[in-house]
């Protein structure tokens, strides 16, 4: 299919046609390339309306069960919901997060819904971009609330959290010392936080867990004057709280739509993007070059034994590669 | 003076060989870093035998009088400290921070100490690579304490962990709400936290700030499970707590000296250190490109304001680079 006729049926929210644009941006084929960036050109105008959510959380916190209520939540409110997934652990096997399909049964089966599995890739950097084609191109098919997951992995949320306008943070209903095992660094990320399983035996522990998180936090600088992270508590299994996250969201997006804060964060992001397209380009030339290549490993190794200074192995390098 | 006379004079220790030397590495005239380099691979071997020790705070903590008090009790104990600081926002004035003479005087005049003022730069990089070959000058002369001191403004910190065996965070004497002003990315660095004018009025407050500390930090994941960052009080003013400080530095180089943590850390910095200078080289030979610097600004502002794709504007910057 000429590229401007698929243009136009994702346009038209065809789902065929957004599977398979998206298929076309995940691919690494050179010509694939240069269609993806046609398409991405053609329906960039119809993208950056939706409210982009950021969601991780380790695993066993009910990740599936939460997005399935919220996404559920959400379409109830008239909108159309998109779920794309980062896991770049997934490497060929094309998803590990999101492929199983008895994942969020009901709303896969929504007609307002998209779900759509972890591209697959070794490098987090290529799984991050990918994504964010894919998040554009939704959008353009007309999905105005695009979620996108993470498994709780370390850098894999910053690479989330730089995407979205909203990084959303789901913590499990304990206290005290569990709360050890989470990284300072991914809380630190977190616009809004939300302890799930409040329900049943765990009802009393989410309470205790949302007071601790919030001592926690208040002795985080915020990032934004005018937003203070809530710590809100839910139940998914039970539907209950839900909608006020969703409230929650929509007081984000007041205020830092209003103070221009999200505009500023996508504009920064766009940037941010091009950037590291760019260096990854340049690290991937160098060491894909023969010369240096052929040098590599055994300047690293002379680099950390200190037989040779690190400036000057970079430099050995680079001489190699700018001559070749 | 021959490349190699400066080499066996910075090795007896002599003081104007070293100044020269470190004046030699901090150059960025093309001949200047050729002769660096030689002066660096001719003392390699003479390096790596000293603590290397980060000491970072926010100003008004006391981290002058402290670092004096901490120095000269190190040099009671038969030690030499040289003392290095990383200041990038110090520019070409020549390093705002240790450029006063007024301050660490008795220090300053100590025939065992080395005080050496930040090198002047424009970006962090280019500093931090200057104060990492410094160290390895100073040690190479005999000083086998090496203190790193950095400004509180956030990156700066970063890169002087990454340069040292430990990690010191001073921190003020100041608990509750004040303690929000401390960013958490930076308590995640820190291998030794240590709370300064633990005395007369602020006895107390640095009591509590201990504890308050202590609660924070033990909602973190430990870095190392061989070391739990201890959390010590000190008044530099006074001069108490001084030794407990260094009595936990060489505990700390015991316990992660024997289970090889310090050296896998250091062998890590230099594959870092030879990376870093790679990828600075790569992009810093991408910005000054005519062709790229013609269409820079314009593709940078086109990808902010969503008129063009991130990877499209990267993409047609990389080919104006490749095709020069």
């Amino acid at each position: 299919m000429p590229i401007a006729d698929l243009a136009a049926r994702v346009r038209t929210g065809d789902r065929r046609a957004l599977a398979q644009a998206i298929t076309l941006v995940e691919s690494t084929r050179p010509d694939h390339r240069e269609q993806a960036e046609a398409l991405l050109a053609a329906l960039l105008p119809h993208t950056g309306k939706g409210v982009r959510i950021g969601i991780s959380g380790v695993p066993g916190v009910g990740k599936s069960t939460f997005i399935e209520a919220f996404g559920l939540h959400v379409i109830g409110q008239g909108h159309k919901v998109a779920v794309l997934a980062i896991d770049p652990t997934s490497q060929r096997t094309g998803g590990s997060i999101l492929g199983d399909k008895t994942r969020m049964e009901m709303l896969s089966r929504d007609i307002s819904a998209f779900i759509r599995p972890s591209p697959a890739g070794t490098t987090l950097g290529g799984v991050a971009r990918r994504t964010r084609e894919a998040m554009l191109l939704v959008e353009a098919a007309g999905f105005d609330v695009v979620i996108v997951e993470t498994v709780g992995v370390g850098q894999s949320e910053t690479a989330v959290a730089d995407m979205v306008d909203l990084f959303l943070l789901l913590l499990p209903p304990a206290g005290g010392d569990e709360l050890q095992g989470i990284k300072k660094g991914i809380v630190e990320l977190a616009d809004m936080i939300v302890v799930n399983k409040a329900d049943g035996d765990l009802a009393n522990a989410a309470r205790h867990a949302v007071a601790e998180y919030r001592h926690a936090l208040s002795l985080l600088r915020p990032a934004n004057a005018n937003w203070r992270v809530p710590i809100l508590s839910c139940s998914a299994l039970n539907n209950l709280g839900i909608d006020s996250i969703w409230d929650g969201i929509g007081q984000y997006r007041r205020i830092l739509g209003d103070d221009g804060s999200i505009a500023k964060r996508r504009a920064e992001q766009a940037q941010a993007w091009m950037w590291n397209e760019i260096r990854e380009s340049l690290i991937t030339a160098f060491q894909a070059d023969p010369a240096v290549r052929a040098e590599l490993s055994g300047l690293e190794r002379a680099a950390a034994d200190s037989s040779v200074t690190p400036g000057a192995a970079a430099r050995r390098l680079l001489d190699l590669f700018r001559h070749r």
